[in-house]
């Protein structure tokens, strides 16, 4: 299905060489400023050529919003957008110049075998184009977060190859538990991320080797794989649907969505898994924040190891996660491999591709994380909306004896 | 949400101690012998108290359909599921027996700031007795896979804590390219997991070394994590939705909502992105099949690092996939938090917990990627019975001179 | 599918002559007051057996609530709810007592069709029994929009036959017009409904007629048709989904997955195709009315053949619509037909079933109504939400300079 | 939700004045012949100036594919499609020109109060144009079902007005009795009812009628309604999803979300409530069919008074219903109603507008027909394909004595 969210539907449709790519967005809330210059910088930010980034003329990948809005303003009704296919004659329909091999570890083995047909050139639907209109998509629900709770997303190169922006330590053998990386979490923003293009790591020495990586692989027509880690701040507790729909399967499900993804890790990840239950527990502590009517008391964690989510619903502390890309799958080097007619033979794949896909993968990663977001806020919204509307129960929460000493707590197996 | 699932749709209910906890199956294919006795036995394993596995006689967690079978037939409608409650008394609802910690990384807390109220005792629907539902419906769908398509699912422990069941080697670093693993995903089969209880680790020196691991932090009052690997074996090619229902998007959505759950990864995973793609990617071989009307050619790959998934769609090979579980958040040892009255105190946790949750976990890793697989079938069955319908193309696939030398094809960043 | 609705998603499950029917409520908000007394009501008013209605003893059709409250409190989580069927025997499975003849205009023979395999007694999932766990859902839904919005849904019998609550006259040949009936649609109360039991027409000379109307056709072994009006009164502005979710089409959607239902119409309905434009449009009016700070002026409409509703949207009038429900297709005389096996021969049905279903289904037109009220409600709450938590636009409505003389409106074809 | 359909799911988008509106059609089947000169034609039928029909140099309302297809073959993929907004300009943004009353009947008042911002000029989403998307969606959902299952549907005007096409008669008083009704139903075609434009009802002397009473009403700057009738002819046995999505349930939902509509009727519809069940009942005969492998027999009914769908379930005779529509909102004469800001007065609007809208409403039914039964039969044979892989069963439907006497069948009221 090429729809996604609930409450804040995006579809998208497109090909890498048909007439335009694009999405509707269906229940974006009515009365936000909303022109093509909120979309535009992450659309430039996903596109091919990051060098570029800052050429002013460079009209490639122009969003048009179609509908929905009127004088900048949504109006609650459906936002078309579509980015015209610069280039989009398919190949011409002949034996010649068609393709004989499937790409290994590329779609275009299982497309056709899906699908019975498939488009005569480039990626067709599985091309990294289909991801313009989750990037649209994106920045219309991350203006939204922005602007009626705070919430920030930011994403960033968190490794390429085997060169880590945080690798083990003896003191820290799980980068989570790293005091630096935490404290990134909490100040990294795209303009610093951005200031490390093309690389996207926010840290020199970490970018310089990454770099070098890349222009390994890429000088031996060969490619390399990395990862993105990505945190969303200011996110309110209670975000998430049990059972099936918790915010980490939402958002696990949003990441491995994402081309050449192969592994998603919440949290503490999979070196969690190794730690001792009283060590990787976040304890409560309490913090004093200021609302609109004064100071309040609410609970926090002292560490961080849940990632900003338990039990599938957010708690209100930084939820960052992290995604694996593979190495692309198309390399300009020979490949011994088997053709569509069941013949053994050699592919070279000529043309320009990307030798790593972290650094471009990063606004994608943080549009994806923008629609599940959204998504859980509006359903969560339109709970507590639900509920606020129900008089008062006579005693919702039974009386607790403040202070009293705590009876230990019973559980068992279920 | 508490349905998941577009075709074979599984919606559950229950806490920890209501009436029943249960599930509704609707879009069950018609015609298929089921009986309790299809399901009972994944119920089982799932079940506290493994070590009476052998034990006849145990009534607990037994299954009752309610409807949508006929003489031991399904009749096409929802096939309704209901395990009784043993003991569903909730706590008597007053101060001194109320909680007044909510227990960290557990869900207490972020359920309570959710709903605005919240079940007095146990987890309520944030218990493991809310997988019940999960691993009820996935027994039936397991039925149809293996009976329609000779679909095999099994999962087994591949690690507590730091003890791996294939730990990286010198040759073998990714453990994923080891051959040992890649035979055993082709034979394992749950007989043989179920000989390694209550470790459910197929090889009995690892399995003996995670008893040990799990016995130390047992006797500490700790918990300790793990990982559980899955393998599906004889999936057809074709099976995912591009581009946001990828399969595996819909596996690491499922696994994700597991609890405890803290990490996905497909085939080569978080370590194939260190690996160059020259090295990564699959070739392809052919591949000669015996069907009903002879034998055929058909295109495998030569090496399984995608795991049995290119682009989103299932390419034949077997799919095999990695789940991190975290230590479970209620230990007995005394733990320093603070109360939903904001003061600070020491938490003992009483009663029987596991100190480990993968070995119960198989049967729901199994369960839910059934769910998985199933959906996407029925998805793709649709559209190739809707595609057959149509009068044939004059040309679809452009003929192609056979055995002609291929031409280096040409590809660019999109 | 069995499931029906977005936000209050309900779940159904269910044959004639399995262990039990029942239904799963999924979306439910926390915090509100629930015992199987607020659902029995409606369960006893759409049982068979309407004389027995005040026997106290009579236990037929409990619903139980399984899950998702305590101590009478809604949690937020899915309500699993379950009525046993007394009699679950299924035939025996023999041709002697297997039927040879699918009943005509019933669902016996497309059943049988679509599914491959049929209940072999009773209607299966097609019989009645399947509303009971809408019924028990719609009053789980009818107590929040009541609690919350003061929403009342009243419906009645408004013909049986030809014979009509509100006969066409020469002053109003369209009934809807009617101030008489407008009135009623203002007054009715389900207690007034029911003290014309067994009718459930409310007027004493209405329902004689029916009643005698009935009785004919019962004594000849035949049955009738009639229609069901319903009142939906402080229905909020703003309710219903554009463009394919309006909220009429839920409606009608609802309605006619009421079995044997044959038509929908609201408001003037087809008799509205008949009157000019000028006379059929509801002019708008300025109503004064009472809020929390004091009274304020809003608009509202002079005539209401729009039955509530415009464009899709609910316009805070009285939302009324009329079902039309076709003579049941069981009857005692003989009907010559032909069987499964290809043969012309007569059936005869043995056995008591009602001559005429209208009565019975008020319940169940009420209950659906309220399940699309909840969904759309509950829609508009969470988008108005969103809307609020934006900061004010610099000017949302372009000032109009108050009492000027207004322009021409312009309007065209599109 | 803009979103219609399971499998074959349609998403539309845009206003009245924005720069385009078309939609998403996900789930095509592949390897469809499909151009635009597939889709243009019900554009063109559906567009206003219907009298310019057979100018070939109109370009207004153009479809343009923007994805989905390559060399006019579906991919399989999601269809984008965009028609133009030749003049997208909204009002300028100040208050002399600023509607200030909401127009009676129409949505202006409800759009308002749903969002909070309403387009300023035309009725935004509410306008007709919001049905482009639907009819291109529809006209491929037609092509498939045409190649696929040879089924037609065609849509005619039955009355306007008071001005009925088949007025009821002393011996046949229900319309859907008469066998002229039944005739026509078997026959008619585009072709024949486009020969009657501009009304499109398939009667010569009918349609004089209907001609002169929308020009009376039209000549009074009023508006008159009117009623579509529908068929649906060569649909399978087996469509339809008990027990919400009920066939004639989904229809019904189909045909209230096009804009105007009042009222549905399948079958013999609000009529059929009147008659006796012993003759309305639809008994079922023997019909020899031809198939691939010889004739074989198969039930039919000899009436049809259930309009083709018994149970929620095709049965294989000819589907048809009638849809109501009302008189126009928009009217040239003066009425006195109130504005935006609680002034009484008088609205007269002006600029061209419909006096009646069933003659374009044809195309728009018929669009919304064929995305219904789509979705049911793509739902179906998905079912029978699920089953059909199940190894069959030792005996499904127990033998019965051919040709033996037939028990009397009991039943009882549920």
């Amino acid at each position: 299905m090429s729809t996604f969210g609930q409450y804040f539907r995006v579809t998208t449709y497109g090909e890498s060489h048909c007439r335009s790519v694009g999405c509707i967005v269906d229940g974006c809330p009515p009365g936000m400023i909303l022109t093509e210059d909120d979309i535009q910088p992450q659309m430039t930010r996903r596109r091919p050529g990051q060098s570029a980034l800052t050429t002013p003329r460079n009209e490639k990948d122009r969003v048009e919003i179609q509908s929905g809005t009127e004088f900048g303003i949504t109006l609650g009704t459906p936002i078309g957008m579509v980015v015209r296919n610069e280039d989009q004659r398919p190949k011409d329909y002949g034996g010649s110049t068609m393709d004989l091999y499937p790409r290994p570890s590329h779609a275009d083995f299982t497309y056709l075998e899906k699908y019975g047909v498939k488009a005569s050139s480039g990626g067709g639907r599985s091309s990294a184009r289909e991801t313009i209109g989750r990037v649209a998509a994106g920045a219309i629900a991350e203006k939204y977060l922005n602007l009626s709770h705070g919430i920030e997303i930011v994403a960033f190169v968190s490794s390429v190859g085997e060169q880590q922006l945080f690798p083990p330590t003896t003191t820290y053998p799980n980068p989570t538990s790293n005091p630096e990386f935490l404290e990134l979490l909490k100040t990294i923003d795209r303009k610093t991320v951005d200031s490390f293009v093309p690389i996207r790591c926010p840290n020199t020495e970490a970018a310089e080797k990454m770099t070098k990586v890349i222009e390994h692989f890429r000088d031996r027509q060969d490619s390399i794989g990395g990862t993105v880690t990505c945190v969303i701040r200011n996110v309110p507790v209670g975000l998430g649907e049990p059972c099936f729909d918790k915010l980490e399967a939402k958002l696990a499900h949003a990441m491995l969505s994402i081309p050449a993804t192969k592994g998603f890790e919440i949290g503490s990840g999979f070196q969690g898994c190794e730690i001792a239950g009283s060590t990787h527990n976040d304890p409560f502590v309490v913090a004093t924040v200021q609302g609109e009517n004064g100071s309040k008391q609410r609970l926090t964690t002292k560490t961080n190891n849940s990632g900003g989510i338990q039990g599938g619903i957010s708690n209100g502390a930084d939820i960052y996660f992290r995604v694996a890309f593979k190495p692309p799958a198309t390399i300009g080097q020979a490949q011994t491999t088997a053709s569509y007619d069941f013949e053994e033979g050699v592919l070279e794949a000529k043309g320009r591709h990307d030798p790593c896909v972290v650094p471009r993968a990063v606004p994608i990663v943080e549009a994806m994380s923008a629609l599940v977001v959204i998504d859980a806020l509006m359903a969560q919204n339109a709970r507590e909306t639900a509920k606020n509307l129900l008089p008062p129960l006579p005693q919702t929460i039974p009386t607790r004896p403040t202070g009293s000493k705590p009876p230990a707590q019973a559980s068992e197996a279920q």
